[in-house]
């Protein structure tokens, strides 16, 4: 590539993003406010309560490393550990909920490990959590115990300029779809892409390094917790995740546990690229423009699926594990019935609906369906040859075919709608979901432009982007 | 199995079979009759060249192993090793013609390893073969000169019953198709027949031994050639071909090199079958009835297609060998190109006509197709992504999937006929087919009805056989 071609200079790029992604003094200004009213209702609650406990800022607000813009604000009700894991959950409910009555927030409770409380106010989402108060995690009680270990561990390693290097690369992970560590993404945590500039140093650095990083080979280890002739067993007690990064706070724990194959190759194609011909695109995608269904099946010859599902109601994680499960047994379904799958996905508004999507080669296929038998000589030959000797659904043989029976029959399902309709119950769901079943409605080709039109925006762009598969930052 | 619904008792098919194969008195007589002819026409000859030979009758006709209506008489001038290769020839072709002259046959020349004369006389086809004179396979020069030494053996080791066993092995084969060791059947060999009934004794006990046979598993050894303990020694040095039985004239030679391993399995699973329920059907199969080919192509959905191409004049065995390398290649070419390929096979009347049959999943495919490039991170990746970028015939993509860089694009070939026409000329063909590709001409579902109505019968019920693949002996 001749340096003409290669762009505007990375800086200028990153100038232009990093005045994007950090918070403005107003906006700093705003969540100070907010963090003050909070601290000032836990203050009024001590003595409510027959226990000590003490309140702290977790998170990208704490390690400074938020994005202009975020209005998450995680607050943790820390308690000494010599109380119960009940006390724990019934204590943090009860001052959670008396501080959103005294800073007037709504509020819902939600279940992790622990229940805690999601509150609303001025704007702001504030998790308040309530953990058990630990130096090290061998003290650990449930996970969340050690996030004031993260956010102490970063806040010693962070100064201003790498702060602003953590946002540069979490805005990148989002532009290219790789940031979250939650199932629906798969993908990388706020903490992790700390834990990257904390090691590399730089945002350039950080994709210097993934450059030349390879799924299941790569192992990093920040503060040196293993030595480095040990790192293969190490990886093989992680299970072989496509990439391990070992908490500097707690080495048992795989940092980069969530992140999948397809992620982790993405970061590293999106690296590559990036460093080949700097863009903003990488950072802030264009919307997709928009699509004639119509004109595209023409185009393709291919077969459009749509499921359509009620949404049951759960956690996130929960949700997308059985919406995942689902999806995998669809795609099973079809296998099993010698549908040729070319690309299959989820969507879901997380309230009222799921979409199930697949792209098939086709959606009939011939009547005839090619079924191969046991070897001939062996124990069941004679069972096979009687079972298909006669009946209207052989249309050729049994015969031989190298050292096999074989038989030409009728096949079951010769439509891939049809089967879906009388299949789905045989696949395997996820509890919830099997329970929305008699609900499902399933939509063919043209028929998918229903949900187009009545399913809103972040459905249309979702399917989009699904059909299309355009990276929209290769295009930069 | 009841013994009830076990069919006939074998005594009486086989006594059935047996006055059927069982040349008559009127036969005999006039196959030495014209055998007569020959010697007393060879006797008159002696002088016209300056070396000695003898004739002597080999095949099945030498060892009385023929069948009812075989019209195939195998005569061989055998000539003193002193002489050369050369000289061979010339003498052997000048005594034959010379022969057939004097008989008054009409006659053709032939080439196997030597050229040699085909002759017709009243009725029977007279092969005149020249070859040498030799006691031990280590003398030969050419294969043919082995040929005497085999019914030698057979003769010395088959009495009047065995004979009998012999005739109905042979019917047995044919009836059920494996009989033949010419490229086109790559099946059992007359000989082959023979040594099975002297290795087991009779026909049942040759059913009952093949019953267990075992593809690439089985040798047979009849003289104990070699050591049992070097028994998968000897199966390598013979290439693990499906099945072997050492020559007993040439411990060299595997006497079954011919048999594929579908022909093989053939013949096992037909011989588990008529022990359980004998029945005539296995020795005479009924013909297939006639099929309407729009009624069956509608019933399947499937897509048949036809390649027709002018004949090469060739010797049968040279002739079958390109038309299987063409048949591979065109299998090949589907395959390349996705189509699925259910069946495919190929006919000839080895003189005017060859036809391709090949019987597809689908005619059509999608325009869309999947292509699958290099790994995230691999040198070419580059290469992959700006070639696919832009351009109309992507239709998606590129994008990620896993670990690798996929790419929709448009499909070459998206009409299964289209390919074979325009792709014929890129498979690999035998040299003598490839110079008649231009005469090439592809029928495809109902227009193969043109060839149904203008080639005959023997066409006609190879088609429905293959198309139908009903074991005829199984139904009996």
């Amino acid at each position: 590539m001749s340096p003409s071609s290669r762009g505007e200079p990375y800086q200028r790029v990153l100038a232009e993003v990093l005045s994007r992604v950090k918070p403005t003094p107003e906006e700093r200004l705003k969540v100070g406010k907010v963090i003050s009213r909070l601290f000032k209702a836990f203050k009024e609650l001590k003595g409510l309560i027959p226990v000590n406990f003490k309140v702290e800022i977790e998170g990208s607000i704490a390690k400074d490393t938020w994005i202009s813009g975020d209005k998450d604000i995680d607050v943790f009700i820390l308690f000494p550990r010599s109380i119960s894991v009940e006390e724990l959950r019934a204590y943090g409910l009860r001052i959670a909920k008396a501080c959103a009555d005294r800073v007037g927030g709504e509020y819902r409770e939600r279940y992790a490990e622990h229940p805690y409380l999601e509150v609303f106010i001025r704007g702001y989402h504030v998790d308040i959590v309530p953990a058990f108060m630990i130096r090290s995690p061998e003290e650990m009680i449930s996970a969340v115990d050690r996030t004031p270990l993260h956010t102490k561990y970063v806040r010693s390693k962070l100064g201003a300029k790498m702060r602003d290097e953590v946002r540069l690369l979490k805005q990148f992970m989002k532009g290219i779809g790789v940031y979250g560590a939650e199932r629906r993404v798969s993908g990388f945590s706020g903490y992790l892409a700390e834990l990257l500039v904390i090691h590399y140093g730089s945002f350039i650095d950080v994709l210097k390094g993934v450059s030349s990083w390879r799924p299941h080979r790569t192992l990093i280890d920040i503060e040196g917790h293993y030595p480095p002739r040990l790192i293969e067993v190490v990886k093989e007690g992680f299970g072989k995740p496509p990439l391990v990064l070992i908490d500097p706070v707690d080495k048992r724990r795989n940092a980069a546990a969530s992140v999948s194959l397809e992620k982790m190759a993405t970061f590293i194609a999106a690296s590559r690229f990036f460093l080949r011909k700097p863009s903003v695109r990488y950072f802030y995608p264009p919307k997709p423009s928009d699509i004639n269904l119509r004109e595209e099946l023409k185009k393709r010859g291919t077969c459009l699926l749509a499921v359509k599902l009620p949404c049951p109601k759960l956690p996130p994680d929960v949700l997308w594990g059985e919406i995942y499960r689902s999806l995998e047994g669809f795609r099973n379904l079809f296998k099993a019935h010698s549908f040729e799958v070319l690309s299959c996905s989820a969507w879901s508004d997380e309230e009222e609906r799921i979409v199930f999507l697949f792209e098939l080669s086709s959606g009939r296929l011939p009547y005839l369906e090619r079924h191969v038998g046991p070897p001939v000589g062996s124990p069941n030959e004679e069972d096979f040859v009687s079972k298909y000797l006669r009946g209207a659904y052989v249309l050729a043989g049994p015969f031989i075919e190298g050292n096999r029976w074989v038989v030409y029959k009728l096949r079951a399902f010769t439509r891939a709608k049809e089967l879906l309709l009388k299949g789905a119950g045989k696949v395997r769901h996820g509890k919830h979901i099997a329970k929305l079943l008699d609900s499902m409605e399933v939509y063919e080709g043209e028929e998918l432009d229903v949900l187009l039109n009545s399913f809103g925006e972040p459905f249309k762009e979702y399917f989009i982007s699904w059909l299309t598969k355009r990276l929209y930052w290769l295009e930069g």
